[in-house]
C-alpha cells in the first residue's frame, strides 16, 4: 500500500510521503478496527502500527470516529466503495436495477458493515458517523437520482430491505439468507427491490 | 416482579421460591445486560443484584448465553413478546396483516433489539442464540403457518424487511425511519410486507 500511494502521491503532485502517510494510517486504522472493534482499537495502536506520530492521524481525520468513517468508506482499496458502485449502475439503464444492486452489495467487504454496525451499537459517536455516512452515501443518492413519487418512504424500505439482507448474512449469519449463493440472494432480492425503487408503492 | 412471581408460583403449584428466583434472575439479566451489554455483563453481578448464588443461575440456564436469550426473548413482562404475538395475528384473518405486524413490532422493547444485536456483533456465541431466537420465532412461526409458495425465500424477504426496520429504527435511528410516528411507520411499511407475506413473489 505505502508503495502505491507514493506513486499516486507523486503522479498528482502531492508530497509523496504526506500522501503514503494517510494511506498508510488508514489501512492500519482499518486492521485495527476489524479486529479489535470501535472501542478495542486507539489511536496509539493505529499510528504504531502505521508508523506515525498519534498527532499525525489527529491532524489528518480529527477524531478516532471520523478515522472509522474514512477507513470504512474505502473498506478494501481493491474493491469499488458503495458509495461510487451504486449510482453508477444507473448508467446502464433502469431494467433490473435491483438485481445490480443486490449484486453489487454482495461485493462489499463484510468486515466493514459487521465492524460498523458493532462500533456503532457499542457507541453513540459511532453511529453518529454511521447515520452521517448512510445520509450521502451512495443508496440514497441513487434513490435520489430515480427521482420517483414518495421518494422518503422508497428510500426507508430501500434501505431497510438492504440493510436487513447485510446484517442476516453477514452479522447475524441467519439462515436462509447467510449461506444462499449470490446468484440465489440476487434472484430472491432483486425484485422486490426493484419494485421498491421503481414501482408505485400502494 | 418477586411478588408478582411468588403468586404465580402458588397458583401453578410450584415451589415459591424457585419461581421467585427465577423470574428475579431474569430481571436483573435484563438491567445488566441493557446497562452494560453482554460483554460488560457478568453473571457474578446478575446473581448479587437478584440476591441469589451464581450457581444458581448455572442451575436455570446453563450458560450467560443461554441467560441473554431467555431474557431478552421476555424482555419487558409488561408487554407481549413477539413470538406470542406475531402468530397470534392470523386469527384476525390476512386482511392488513402486513400493518398489522409492523404495528405489532413497534410495540417491542426497543432495548431487548439492540442488546440482541449489539451482543450478536461482539461474541459468537451469542450471535448463536440470537440465529436460535430467529429460528423458532414468531416470525417463522407466521410465515410457515401462511403456507405460501417459496416459503423459504419469503421468509428471508420478510426477515430482512423488519430486521432493517428495527435496526435502521432502534439501533442506527437512520432517518427518515427513526423519528417517523408509528402510523407513518405502519402506513409505509405495512403494504410491501403484505406483498412479500402473501401475493405471489415475481
Amino acid at each position: 500500500v505505502a508503495t502505491a500511494d507514493h506513486t499516486r502521491g507523486r503522479r498528482t503532485g502531492r508530497p509523496p510521503g504526506l500522501t503514503g502517510n494517510r494511506e498508510a494510517i488508514l489501512a492500519s486504522a482499518r486492521r485495527e478496527f476489524f479486529q479489535r472493534a470501535y472501542e478495542g482499537a486507539t489511536i496509539r495502536g493505529i499510528a504504531a502500527a502505521a508508523g506515525v506520530d498519534p498527532a499525525l492521524i489527529y491532524h489528518y481525520f480529527g477524531s478516532k470516529d471520523r478515522l472509522l468513517i474514512e477507513a470504512l468508506r474505502q473498506a478494501d482499496p481493491g474493491r469499488p466503495s458503495v458509495d461510487d458502485m451504486l449510482p453508477k449502475l444507473l448508467e446502464d439503464g433502469l431494467e433490473q436495477l435491483g438485481e445490480r444492486v443486490i449484486r453489487g452489495m454482495m461485493q462489499i467487504d463484510a468486515r466493514a458493515f459487521r465492524t460498523a454496525l458493532q462500533s456503532a451499537s457499542n457507541s453513540e459517536s459511532a453511529a453518529q458517523m454511521v447515520r452521517e455516512a448512510f445520509a450521502d452515501g451512495g443508496l440514497v443518492r441513487l434513490v435520489r437520482a430515480l427521482d420517483r413519487p414518495q421518494e422518503e418512504v422508497r428510500l426507508a424500505l430501500v434501505e431497510s430491505l438492504i440493510t436487513g439482507l447485510v446484517v442476516l448474512r453477514f452479522v447475524l449469519c441467519v439462515e436462509p439468507t447467510a449461506s444462499a449463493d449470490i446468484e440465489s440472494i440476487v434472484a430472491w432480492y432483486g425484485p422486490p427491490l426493484q419494485r421498491l425503487l421503481l414501482e408505485p408503492l400502494s
